[in-house]
């Protein structure tokens, strides 16, 4: 059975605020997203998260989002494209000097936020992201949804992907999610997500909103860290499929 | 005899806005202190500057800065060590993919501003940029003043420390730069400039505000590239410097 | 005959970085579209525009923006509706203390650059901005385009609203603007830029990109003010318009 | 007797991040230092704290602070008087119109953080900030420590001056606060806090850390509110004045 990867935002802070339990999660999964200063991020949070991924063993990953500290990333900006391929390319330099430092490396570039979401089905700003990750001429793999563009155009370039589903979020018959803005999009039954963890992760399926079961390809299960008991709840999925005999690796 | 090498400040806009004329005087100087993004200094201005520097030869260098847009890079602060070592660290990183794209790579570290003249005496900021310069794990060569603190601290981290001079100030008996604050600090007739470059890349001295000749140290000259005429009068300097034998190279 | 009043963006400039030629403008517009610190404008720039606009009888408009000092408030961006109206008042705010502090008022409101783009048709953004200028409680009436949401909305909340047009951009025989994306959007020519905001201002039509003569109803033109040229462009057109005996006026 | 003031830190989380419990902290204070977006403080939160503080009739004051996002306002930053001037004023405006959209008005300003330690001495900077306040024409009362430069100024200047004491922070026998940098600067226990509160509010003493009882002029209590049981232990100190027959009422 192919295994599956543990991937959550860390370092999610700015200064004086803190949002992850960057310290407790790092003890659960295996792919650690790391917010490179734009939509949060202080240098010495990434040093700092760099280091204890390091001595983990938990891969360490480039979370570029558009500059946007007061929307946390989370305003869809129509920024052109060469700008957004620089301001990619600088956070994933940034996020480098720490990984080395820490005796690792950047090992993948997931994007955070609006800029997520935009790159799904924006071809132009899919298109600018994968040149920002070709800029820093390392063929980082990228994480993102089965069917995006991103990942398609990734695909094309040469970069390898990685799909990602997310165990706690609704999906459609088509096996797309369900946007947030409808009701029962979010998952917040711990059992239910821990049970849809493990259907996820051994069969590549999940039960869809309308009830049938829907095949949704993921190498990655993306946890959240930022709610309370997400800590708990992510372990409790980890052990769930660790007991399952489903090997819970990183994918790089 | 020992050439010299010319530093400019370049990058130095941000987003709308344009300060120095960074094509012309890359064709001048041999060395580039690009802004990297806390003083000045866009990604995008970065990646370009990298791409023309590196087409010309000249060195590309990373001018850290304390984190200040509002001010230019030239309030003085007072930034915890750790904090500061690590946006120093964040600082070179970023500016390590562009120079890296250019087929090129960051060849040394210039403090910019307020950061430059703080740790000319203040031990503990010092120390926290070459713990930055040092994260980095390349063991870049420093540009500083032959008497500061900071290049004392770097030659005794194992750092290559490289000594610079201005043209365009007046320098006390001692050696000193007269500070901005008095009058005649800052030399505005283009002939004495280059009158004084010369002799400092000749014989290393000048001619002191009291009239003295005193030994100032230096393996490089910094030119402004941010004042009308500055690119004529690093022009002059530059075949002043030729036309009298002095070979004009970069210091690495 | 209805006076015109004469606009353009003034104090565009942060920190260390100048754009606008403030100073020589102040002496020909009417009306100032004060940066207030969110695409453009520091606070010193800010209270030095509205001392000077003071003096010269100018009236001062806050120019509100997103925030987004790196792109110029130039990327459009998904802002929720609760804090783009709070930005937009905070906007107002902090210009309001320095043209008090002048002797003077915020007499008008004029969205910049995305934003103002965004809301000739986004009309859940245009709301959250006339709430905005609702919340300060002053009634200031809007600078925008005649058929834009943004004015009918404002009109419907009882704000005054004040068209403008734009004697250097070419009009549709719809009488809307040509995008700046095709050739020929912007007119470069300073005689012809005189002409039409002669014809703008004295008969309130302009020659369409296809030769028919449209009514653009404006009491106010916009004058840019960060091109070459754009001074002596600004003076051509005032001496034009009164030498043809239209009063230039300020709208309120 | 003379009625004491309790005031607190409010509003001081930017965007996604949160660091005070504004809505609780309202409920025990009666005067409210509202961040206004320099140090922290985005504008939905700045009109969400002004329109709670009055509905509960808490005073709203400018919490007003460096421009420094990232180090929290607690870096000491060299700022030219004419910024810091214009900055302390932008900030005031900025909070002005959320005041006054609440139907309250900004009452007083209580510099924040390094701005405030730096301005007990420098003479400069607490000048600057003085020609800020003054700035906004509104003779707006100042809050600081008792024999703090700022308030010496400030008086001069015709300012209403409010002094304030720290219950959590350790005296000298001089009656200045022992700095944070030396063991017992700051007092942990819940109980000795209150009693000291109730000290400094009723015989406008203290007891040093040398044992001595001196004198602490103090109109107003400052309470923390970024700490684990903030909330808690400021409802103890009110119901302790109470309860003691002190009023506990706003300076203003």
């Amino acid at each position: 059975m192919t295994p599956i990867d543990l991937n959550a935002d860390l370092g999610e802070g700015f200064g004086r605020w803190r949002l992850t339990d960057d310290e407790r999660l790092l003890s659960v999964v295996t792919s650690a997203n790391v917010a490179c200063g734009f939509h949060a991020g202080d240098a010495v949070t990434m040093r700092r998260v760099c280091e204890l991924a390091a001595e983990r063993g938990v891969r360490i990953g480039a979370q570029v989002s558009y500059r946007d500290l007061a929307g946390f990333g989370r305003r869809a900006m129509d920024v052109p494209s060469d700008e957004l391929t620089a301001e990619v390319a600088y956070q994933i330099g940034a996020l480098e000097v720490f990984a080395r430092a820490a005796g690792a490396r950047v090992a993948y570039v997931k994007p955070h936020g609006a800029l997520y979401n935009r790159i799904v089905r924006d071809e132009e700003q899919a298109a600018a992201v994968v040149d920002g990750v070709l800029l820093t001429g390392a063929a980082l793999p990228v994480l993102g949804l089965p069917s995006s563009r991103f990942l398609k155009l990734a695909e094309r370039a040469g970069l390898p992907t990685v799909t990602e589903a997310f165990a706690d979020r609704a999906y459609t018959a088509e096996g797309t999610l369900v946007p947030r803005t409808r009701d029962g999009a979010v998952i917040t039954d711990a059992e239910e997500v821990v049970e849809r963890s493990l259907g996820l992760a051994r069969s590549g399926t999940v039960t869809s909103d309308t009830g049938e079961r829907v095949a949704v390809r993921a190498r990655s299960l993306c946890l959240h860290g930022d709610t309370p008991g997400a800590v708990e709840l992510a372990r409790r999925v980890r052990a769930r499929l660790e007991s399952s005999g489903i090997r819970v690796e990183p994918f790089v």
